[in-house]
This record gives C-alpha cells, structure tokens and sequence, in this order.
C-alpha cells in the first residue's frame, strides 16, 4: 500500500500535470508555451539556483577573478546538411551565438556526439570538417569531447551538443533585465532564412532562388559594438521561435512592452514566398545569423551605423521600441498599418529546426 | 566530371578508410581501439588544438587570471533506471568525475536533453530531481540548459549531455605525461558494479544480492588528496572500457609500462558471478565511482590512508606499478601467478553502459 501511495505522492509532485500531459510531446522542444512551462515549472525550480533564474541563452558568473559565461545547446537537425550549412556549422556557431548574448567573447566549446549505428562516416567525416572551419572562422577552440553511439533505430544519423565557455567583455551582464522603456530594438538583418532553408529541403519546395540558411557566427559583430562603446541593454538571437519568441520572452523578462513595425522588418522575396507556401508568418520561423539589441534611443544610430559596416549586420533597421504599457506584451504594426498582438506559439512550428 | 572527382578525393580526405569502414558501428563508441581511432585519427587532427592534444577527460585551460577544466559527456545508457542509480545522476556524476580527475573542483554544469516524443513526463520528472540530487550532492550547481524534442523512434527516451566547469585545485595539471617509472598504482574500490548492475538487469539475472551500480561522485575524494598535499601525477576514472582500458591508455600516453596484480583488484562476489555467466573480465567492465591514482611509490601509504578514511576510497588497495619497459603495454599478474598481457579490446564489450 505505501509502495502505490509514494508512488501516487510521487505523480502528484510533478510539477507538470501528469494527467494532462503524461507524455513529451514534439512541442516540449519547440520554443513555444510548452517549452516555457518545461522550463519554467520543472527545470529551473528543481536545479534551482541564481544562474538559471537570469533567464538567459547562457549563465554568467565569477570563477576566481574572471567573469566567465558558459552555455549549452545540443542539435538535432534535420536533415544534417541543408543549403547553407549544415549540422556542424550549426553546432558551432549556435553555442558560440549564445555565449555573445550574454557580452561574451567565446572561447572554448565541447563537442558531444551522439551517432546513429549505420551513419555513413562520409557523412561524419563531413561534419566534423564543417565544425572544424566555423570554430576556426569564428576563433574558437573545440577543446573536449565525446562520442557516443546508439543501435540503429535508437538515433537520427548524428546528434550534437556543444557546450561553450567565454570571456565576459560587456560592462554589465547583458540580460532582459537591463531593458528600459524608451530602449530601440534594432534587427541585424532580415529573418526567416534558416528555416525556411530546412522546410523547403524537406518539403521539395523549389523556388527560383534557393533560399540558404542564415547560419553566421555572431560574436564579432557583438564585439564590435561593445568596443565602441555601445551601451547595449540586452541582446538575443532569433532562434527557435523566430523574432515573435525571442520579443515575448524579452518582454515578460524585463517586464514591459515591445511595439514592433513589421514594415521595417527585412524578409527577403523566397522567404516571403515559401512562408506564404506553408502558411507561416516569418516572425515565427527560425534564424541562426539574426539578433536583435535594445539599445538607448540616442544610440540607435550610431550603432546601426556599426552594424551595418560589419557583414553580420549590413542590413540592420530599428525595428520598434520598448513602451510602458502591459508586461510581457508585444504588440505590431502591421502591413496595412493596423496593430495586432503578438503570440507566444504553443507548440512547434517547425520541429527539428536546430 | 568534376564534381565526381572532388567527390573521391574528399572520400580519400577521410581519415579513416571509407572502403573499411563505410559506417558507424557500435564499438565506435565503445572506449576501444575503433573509438580511439575516430579520436585520434580524425577528431584530434580536424579539431587540432594543444588543449585536445593533452589526451585527458577534460581540457585545462587559463582564462583570464584563472585556471580552468572543462569537460563534456553525452549519456544514452539503457535502461534509464537501473539499481544504484539513473541516466540523471549518472549523468550528472559522470561529469563531475571527468573534472575531478584533471585535479579540478567542479563548479557548474550545463545539461542538454534530447527527448523522444512519447517518453513518459514521470520519468522526466524522476531524472530531473535524480539530477537536482546529484549536483547537491556534488557540490555542483546546473546553470544553463536545453531542451530537444525528437520523433518518436528517432531517439531512445532521454539523452542527456553534461558539460562541466571546474577551477584547478591541483599544483600541476594532471595528465598521463606526469607518470613516472616507479610510481605505485592505487585502486579507490571494487570494480565492475556499473557494468554489471546494468547487464544484470538488460539479460535478466537474478542473484541473491542484487548489484548495484557503484555511481558516485569522486571529486571530494580528490580534492582531499589534494589538500593533504599528496603528489598525484595522474588520475583515471574507470569508465568504458573498464580498467584495463584507463591503464592501456595512461600506459601509451605517458610512454611506460605498468604491472598489475589481480589477486589485489577487489571484485565483489556477485559481480565476480556475473562476470562469469556473461563469459567477461571484470578488469573491462565500466565503473562510474572508481578511479586509478598514480602517486610516488613513498607516498603510497600515506595517500592509501587518506583514501580509506573517505566513503567513495574506503576499499582503496595498491594494485601495481609504473616500470620501464615497453611503452603502452599493460601486464596482469593473474590469480594462479602467472603474467599475461592486458589487451584493448577492439569494439564495445557492453554498449550503451553510460
């Protein structure tokens, strides 16, 4: 009897109602509301701890006399080469974008794989050479690892978890909490691409234009703007969940509103007509070489003058503000010039996107 | 015809032989000689770096005015629960052991999951509070994360990657290349409980003692050598591959020979049994709170003594030597007193042990 009755004690902790959601569904890892609730309810309470509570692509703290960062990502793309990149590239520079977002400059990665029995190791042999050019393109270290192999039918060719560890260069540490009503949210360049590359590769779309994926380390750009000066408040990128995610999050962290007008928000023509395909709005769609940065509004301009001279960042907009108004909402202009709100998507919209 | 071309010479670029080895198998993860020929034939040369050239769990590394460890494993061990422990404290143990062992004092963790739709949210539930557990235990907090979902059978329930960060405790790093001829081999308990624990339960046995897996954190074991100033050159936590693997490898990194002695390797009853109705050796079975010290043979006594006073050291025995004599090799005093050689096994004697 106590053994059924610890076991009924034991579903009841559950921070997640078991009844209502007894299995991990495909939106656990989308981005969306059932992601956050994972996190929120369950991971962040159980480990918890001050790091984790910044809410942050990475944790920043104090090891001996050094402000470090550190962050993880493992990634599951599918399929593992795609126009414009591939699953190691991909692994690179997503670890080393996150370590940027917190004002880091990034300096050591780890590289995790976990194989697929049967994976031919010509495909291996080249992602692991696609890994070796971005960490050198984007001047990090692949210092440790681990390899792990499952049976057949236990995987999906080759996952990937990189891990990375960064210097803090920022002033302060970059997170949502530093936003101010008044900020600029500036876009470092137009969204939608990465995947858009995916769905189109797995769908058979074709356009006119291959649409490629905008994987792209980030950390030079985020240097640079630190180096002169810029008194960036937050910065993130635009990864699963897209533009819309990463604005609600920011929101609800920093506790204010976020008006946005898409009409300054690049999207280039095959994206535009490969969501209009799929029926899918490109806030929503992920990106691997976009962030966007609240900066001071007498700011705006000189640092999308700096942006917009380094190649990561040549078509950067401001693309809306930070307003008193409702925590945690983001509202947006639209095409037609009336405003709507901006959602947080329940599940995934595009799984396996990273 | 060009691209036909490019494609051959980019499958003779592959440094391991295509037409050998077309595909991944098992035993590419398997701590052997297919494992350590994907390390240093194409990982280490690809990834090329002095940090990954130090051959060790974990990469030591100054940033700023601190020296760091960093470290990374991927767990994938079948079944997620077994006796003694679970993929989340294994997980969480392991990792820690990895930074230990460079002579580092574990500090934070990062944790990636790769979930497979349909896994149960009450089994997520026990390996995240297992995992909160662990890294209390530990001394270790989880400050960063990521979550993945995958299709169902595209995964196996739960993968979990660990990173770690550590600060180096220890005077000198500890790598195999501070071994020296004449150094005394110390054992921190009985092996083959992990391996056996999860074997067991996969086939099916049943023993009149149930054997637990020996899943421990040994980072405090360590650091107390430390405080007490003994001069540990190397130390190895005796994970795939088992000791005979730990002593083959610290054996042809360091350039000597090493002596074993059965009769003085503690293997417990009903690990001994099952050994042998699974026909293995327990010297290749994976530990997962053991360790190999290698200290100055006058220091032996001493370090014997301040590892018996510990709960992870408390069966702590000398279980050989470093001699001259050829490099690599690792030799085995057996139970009837005669001298064999310790071999590496080629493949993966028990798959997805960790």
């Amino acid at each position: 009897m106590t053994g059924k009755d610890d076991k009924k004690d034991f579903r009841l902790s559950c921070p997640i109602p078991i009844t209502e959601y007894p299995h991990i569904v495909l939106g656990h890892g989308g981005g969306g509301t059932l992601s956050h609730a994972l996190i929120e309810k369950m991971f962040v309470p159980a480990f918890g701890n001050p790091y984790l509570d910044a809410r942050h692509d990475g944790a920043v703290f104090d090891v001996d006399k050094s402000k470090l960062a550190f962050t993880t990502d493992s990634y599951v793309v599918r399929p593992i080469f795609f126009p414009g990149g591939d699953i190691g590239s991909l692994a690179v520079n997503g670890t080393v974008n996150d370590l940027a977002m917190c004002g880091a400059r990034p300096l050591f990665l780890s590289a995790g794989f976990v194989l697929e029995e049967g994976l031919s190791m010509e495909s291996l042999w080249r992602v692991v050479q696609s890994m070796a050019k971005a960490a050198k393109e984007a001047g990090v270290s692949i210092v440790t690892g681990d390899t792990k192999v499952v049976d057949k039918g236990k995987g999906d060719q080759v996952f990937i978890n990189t891990a990375g560890v960064g210097i803090l260069e920022s002033p302060h540490p970059m997170t949502p909490k530093n936003v101010r009503v008044g900020d600029a949210v500036l876009l470092s360049g137009d969204i939608g691409r990465h995947g858009m590359a995916i769905m189109a590769r797995r769908e058979g779309l074709e356009f006119e234009t291959e649409i490629e994926s905008d994987c792209a380390p980030l950390a030079d750009l985020v240097m640079t703007l630190i180096a002169e000066k810029i008194n960036v408040h937050c910065l993130r990128d635009l990864t699963r969940g897209g533009l819309a995610s990463a604005a609600i999050e920011i929101a609800e962290s920093a506790g204010v509103q976020i008006d946005l007008d898409e009409r300054d928000i690049p999207v280039s023509g095959p994206v535009r007509a490969a969501c209009e395909v799929l029926g899918l709005d490109p806030i929503y769609v992920a990106n691997e070489g976009r962030l966007i940065a609240f900066v001071p509004e007498d700011e705006k301009d000189r640092a999308l003058d700096i942006m917009r001279a380094h190649r990561e960042g040549r078509d950067a907009r401001s693309i809306g503000r930070v307003v008193e108004g409702r925590t945690g909402l983001v509202t947006i202009r639209t095409q037609i010039g009336t405003r709507g709100i901006v959602d947080m998507l329940s599940g995934d919209q595009l799984p396996r996107i990273c």
